[in-house]
């Protein structure tokens, strides 16, 4: 077969199995915002037939034999060279795993799944506890079957973070404990009121709404290429670059959630709808890895979202919303509210300071689960021994601590770290893309975000997943991932909040 | 192979292509309720993959050999006998299309839509002619490739009214004409006052919502396997017994169009959430006809909610939510209201006695056109030439005649007898259900409808596609289609509301 007739069989293969899995999308996205109780069993049946015949496409003898014959046949740097080799990781890494394991993996998961639900409501580890030593066993084998050299997180990184390390992750985790700990420390030891007072109250959740949804349109968020629902666990989708949906959740007492929820999910969103339209319907049209997906959530949350100068401009249009709640409220009390550092037993809930100490926890307990030098039984005990040494806090039952997240029974293993990859390379990139326009702070006063939105757009969103993630650290930024800007934005930012 | 592993090799073949079948209606749904308008076109390229697979199956040798291999082995009377008599059905009429033939059929709708939808703005018939005649042609080499005896309409009926001919359909027609022409002209000869003042005003949509939902919820519409979106296009549409999606359309200065809308789309939903669980997956898991259909939901629609027992225990509660508009209306004068006959240019509003006249019309309209006698671009001058003798009044122009339904440039012919066939077969149902059980009447006083969905779900609901329409007719009412009721039921109530 001519190359350019093989390519052009490639793409057409890559675009059907990308229209499954978008159709599986949107039955999982309905599942979560719309479906009727009632369908839940049919719905599970729709989603297996077409996982099924996404599978049966994706790792054909057919897709392998195109592959094969354009190895090597074209440029790197073009997008059908990018394309080309996404194809073969994509391929390979559906390919490795027996599908003996693929089917063992996904009943112990489904069972897993529904025990640790039970064990989350009666903190009882020893319901959940056989069901994750069989699912750790399971990953040992997945590694295997991957392949490393190293160690065998390597080869489960490697999934969510294309040529990422576990030396990587632990040096990552070295520099910012030496980096953050002195300042936690020392703002631990001021022991002032809860500085979060303000945003506890009765706030109406459809201004809540009305609030959110504007602040992401300013953003650059495209109303007209996406939406917002509602979920019980908020997330992003999407069906093309073209339809991307949000979710959040309201909680009419607190105004936090809602707020930052919005801000977070349009990140991810505003990445998927910057893909290049060039790219739809291939394996191209997607966030680059989870690390930089992350990134791009925690930028608009946190370096635009929990920003002085944002507020400046939002400020107003906040205490006009919530007259009531906020008039008697100052700017600096509440800006200081919403960066309000408290060591917390919940990760999701976590300040930005102390984010890192509950991934890094469970990186550790990872590690020694797939070393095989933890046994299952002990990790409550290590669990509450770590949260105890980083946090100065005990977590009462296992319910608020080693069940809390929903990773492990679904089979998640190394994938915490890439929740702190996306904080550190947030400001990676929002320091490069300032540093390339000293105005974005200025223009953040005045509610503006377009030259922000632009320099994402050029350097990351466009890109989808055309360059591996190191690569495009590298090209955003001039240099491979650094912790010191990272570190360096803390001290700042939370020396001053605390006058340290 | 064993008959007995066939008819399981079979079922799983149906179930995959159910699921897949159920994909798409999700993606069609989520397209018209929820789907941001940047995301046309990927979703069109998600749809035709996902029709392309369905296709792939159904018209597969693998499907062909199983029920070659199982015809004659099964009693026709079990669910395993209906199976692979609908399937073989389904079947034949997926392969005696040939896909050149489909393909045509699929490219002139599209052209056709977009032409039909200018050519109804401008009202510009001269505009859409060519593409009508193109779907004429198309619809005569259908009707040669599906094959037929007499004429080539019983050939295209046949595809939505199993087992109904060109001769029955005017043989109903002739009955209606007959038996309601005369009580038409006498209403048409009083000239009262415009009896549906009460339903204008303003009426608060989610009043609307509210009213329409308590109602179709007393009904028996089951919301944990069920629930009502908004639509540009009001329709019904499900992905299993246990998820089914109506939408509707409000219009806040007229109280109709909602309130008789759910109840019409919640008449079809019943229909789907009623058929026999074990049915689940496979093809005898949808309603028997187009006809059978519409009269599950015309009977809700008007035997129920057009009745004066209904209304006994309505009129207050929406008395009590539209207060302002409602008070000074009392329950005759409400009742008329909602029952005034008016001729009116727009089928989609007519009321119950003028409605066949104008499916009548656009039956003989289609006859002319499949038999050549009539020419496409004569259609316009027939229509109104049409409307004047049945309705006495003229369509100003044809956006408001010949051009008003999307049914010819969807490829849609034979379609609209299936309307009169449901209007028909909703009284025999009725009065079926009635002769069982003559209490039904007393508890739609109460505002109770168990005994009649209860009949409902008995005699039609459960068997899904089990029966064809003929047979289901006969099992539930003890004869075959008859005009009879319906005539009788139209002299009774209208005779009543103007005093005849």
């Amino acid at each position: 077969m001519a190359y350019t007739d093989a390519l052009q069989s490639l793409k057409a293969l890559l675009a059907t199995i990308r229209d499954l899995k978008a159709a599986n999308d949107v039955l999982s996205w309905d599942q979560q915002t719309y479906m009727p109780a009632g369908g839940i069993n049919t719905r599970a049946e729709q989603m297996a037939t077409v996982s099924r015949l996404i599978h049966e496409r994706a790792t054909s003898a057919e897709l392998g034999a195109l592959l094969d014959r354009l190895d090597g046949q074209l440029d790197s740097e073009t997008d059908d060279g990018a394309l080309v080799r996404i194809a073969r990781r994509d391929f390979e890494h559906d390919t490795k795993l027996s599908a003996d394991l693929v089917e063992r993996l996904s009943r112990a998961t489904a069972l897993a799944d529904a025990v640790w639900v039970q064990a989350r409501l009666t903190s009882d580890w020893s319901l959940f506890a056989p069901h994750l030593r069989t699912i750790v066993e399971l990953q040992r084998e997945m590694a295997e079957q991957y392949g490393y050299t190293t160690h065998p997180f390597d080869a489960l990184i490697n999934v969510d973070e294309p040529g990422t390390t576990k030396a990587q992750i632990e040096q990552m985790y070295r520099e910012l404990k030496v980096g953050t700990l002195p300042l936690m420390k020392a703002i631990r030891q001021q022991q002032d009121d809860d500085r979060t007072r303000p945003l506890h109250g009765q706030f109406d959740e459809a201004r809540q709404e009305q609030f959110g949804m504007e602040v992401i349109k300013r953003f650059g968020f495209d109303w007209n290429r996406g939406r917002q629902d509602r979920a019980v666990h908020p997330f992003c989708t999407n069906f093309s670059m073209n339809d991307v949906r949000l979710t959040t959740r309201f909680d009419p007492t607190w105004l936090a959630p809602a707020m930052f929820g919005t801000m977070h999910e349009a990140g991810h969103g505003m990445y998927e709808q910057g893909v290049a339209q060039r790219f739809t319907r291939s394996p191209l049209a997607a966030g680059c890895s989870m690390g930089i997906h992350e990134s791009q959530s925690r930028l608009w949350e946190n370096l635009v979202g929990r920003s002085r100068p944002f507020w400046e401009f939002f400020y107003a249009p906040l205490q006009n919303l919530f007259p009531e709640q906020l008039q008697s409220v100052d700017l600096d009390t509440f800006y200081r509210a919403i960066n309000s550092v408290q060591p917390s037993l919940i990760r999701v809930e976590a300040d930005e300071l102390t984010y890192n100490l509950h991934t890094l926890l469970r990186f550790e307990v990872e590690l020694g689960l797939l070393e095989g030098t933890l046994k299952v039984e002990e990790v409550p005990a290590l669990w509450n021994a770590k949260v105890a040494e980083y946090l100065g806090i005990t977590p009462p039952n296992d319910t608020l601590g080693a069940l809390q997240d929903v990773h492990w029974s679904a089979g998640l293993f190394a994938y915490f770290p890439t929740y702190t990859v996306g904080n550190v390379l947030a400001v990676q990139f929002f320091d490069a893309a300032v540093a390339a326009s000293p105005a974005i702070p200025d223009e953040m006063r005045q509610g503006e975000f377009g030259t922000l939105h632009g320099w994402l757009n050029e350097n990351i969103y466009q890109h989808g997943r055309k360059y591996d993630p190191n690569d495009l650290v590298q090209r955003a930024t001039g240099r491979p991932m650094d912790t010191a800007p990272y570190i360096s934005y803390l001290k700042t930012k939370y020396g001053a909040l605390y006058k340290l």
